[in-house]
């Protein structure tokens, strides 16, 4: 492995740990055994990236690295041990914020070297990055996060859409990536932090 | 493109297009911002067909011809300018079951055209025209329409079990497709105005 | 056919008729239409095999066997025939079990058979086991058995892991799937009965 790839492989380990430990933070809030826990923190953790698989016909990526399933595991195991604690929702809001960001360019790159164009592309950055969650809270019957006001959708195409332009002008993978997963996560923040929201829909009356 | 290709590139947008529509409907119940409303569409407008693709092993529709994903953005945006008003929860039943009798066929349609036998081809009919709108409604966390007494399922069923049946009369796919799309549709819209149901469950105390 | 492979057939139709029952039982509970019966069976039935070979890169095994179509609906006109009574509720989780424990062995034995290593290919059993019955509980908006308390992931993790381990120490594949079976099954039952549980998470407030 070159040290690129290196890097590479553990950013997806660090966007994999940190969703999956989102999900076991959803189990936490019913008192959930560890096995449950572990069954949550997978959902989360592959399943934005399984979805993508799947979509773009790449073979699912922890069917063959089983890496992937010990990393889930192990943020299960440290919410377990560490997750108690007043700030559970917030930390959940907060890594849950990671995860997005992350697959939303994680997403993006993958889907563009295997040859799709720049609006799937950035499409698959979105799904990447939201449909963890999204599982997550429906299978957790927990209120969606993708159903708040605050911006989030927005955030993962923000940082998807800047990452494919960059690329597309032909800077380089990292710094791109950089940028676009800066540009989701203060997008992110700021609608924690801020409540940022875009404009809601006004129906006029007719 | 032949005449015929194009009258069928064009129905299959118009398909997505209607239930993308419905899921920006749905999105706009909550006053969502824009970027959630093309979100919604999406996941809608492409769902059913996505799950079509991929059970039967063809390369997923939207992923290399963009254009449906403009047809999705469209969508999103015709209702946010236009999909205020009072009938808004009406517009949505409509256009989903106008979505619902188109995918009926284009579903079985696609899988006939893949080798796949009557049965299971009915089947995928149903499933592509019913997936994009439980989708929708499981996300939006919107009570689903698969789960009202009125006849839903069975609309979808008949269209595209007509259609596959013509089909294996050796009626021509545009004729053999408008038939299942008129029964589908006539079906679900007597649903919708007369209230229409099939004799419920009526367990038996033993 | 091998005595033996008519013996896995008959094994995997038992697996998604039991399944297929449970969730004709859920769609049992709002007094829904046949149709509405056969939907919520096939859902429940073909779904978690259906995960299980997209994830596996395999092809979706009702596809080209439609008598996997039949055996669902079988399971459902026997619900519909049959399913009243008081019991109902009781008779959806012991179905469930039943097949919650086929599963975990048949998804597990399906993934190592295409050499899958052995950690995936015991989340593919447990996935396998789990997903048609959530399925069926998020589309009908039924509380979902994953979020009991008692022990339910457990159960099947459990037959899968045996059933692996056993292979892997080279017992043939009819007593390792049994004992698999046996093992996923008295867990489940257990849980049922006497309200098994593992302990639950206990924040410690820092």
């Amino acid at each position: 492995m070159s040290p690129f790839q290196l890097a590479a492989a553990a950013l997806d380990h660090a966007a994999v740990f940190v969703f999956a430990a989102s999900g076991a933070l959803a189990a936490a809030e019913r008192k959930h055994d560890i096995v449950t826990f572990a069954f949550f923190a997978a959902l989360t953790g592959v399943g934005g990236g399984t979805l993508r698989d799947l979509l773009i016909g790449a073979p699912v990526f922890w069917i063959h690295r089983p890496g992937y399933l010990v990393t889930c595991g192990a943020a299960a195991l440290t919410i377990w041990i560490f997750g108690g604690g007043r700030r559970r929702e917030q930390l959940l809001i907060w890594l849950d914020a990671l995860g997005l960001s992350a697959y939303a360019v994680i997403g993006a790159a993958k889907a563009l070297s295997l040859g799709v164009a720049a609006l799937p592309a950035v499409v698959m950055g979105v799904m990447t990055a939201t449909v963890g969650g999204v599982l997550r809270d429906v299978v957790a019957q927990h209120p969606s996060v993708l159903l708040r006001r605050e911006v989030y959708v927005t955030a993962a195409l923000a940082g998807a859409a800047i990452f494919v332009a960059l690329t597309h002008l032909r800077l380089a993978v990292l710094p791109a990536g950089l940028a676009g997963f800066a540009v989701a996560f203060g997008v992110r923040a700021g609608a924690i932090r801020f409540g940022w929201t875009l404009p809601g829909f006004q129906p006029r009356v007719h």
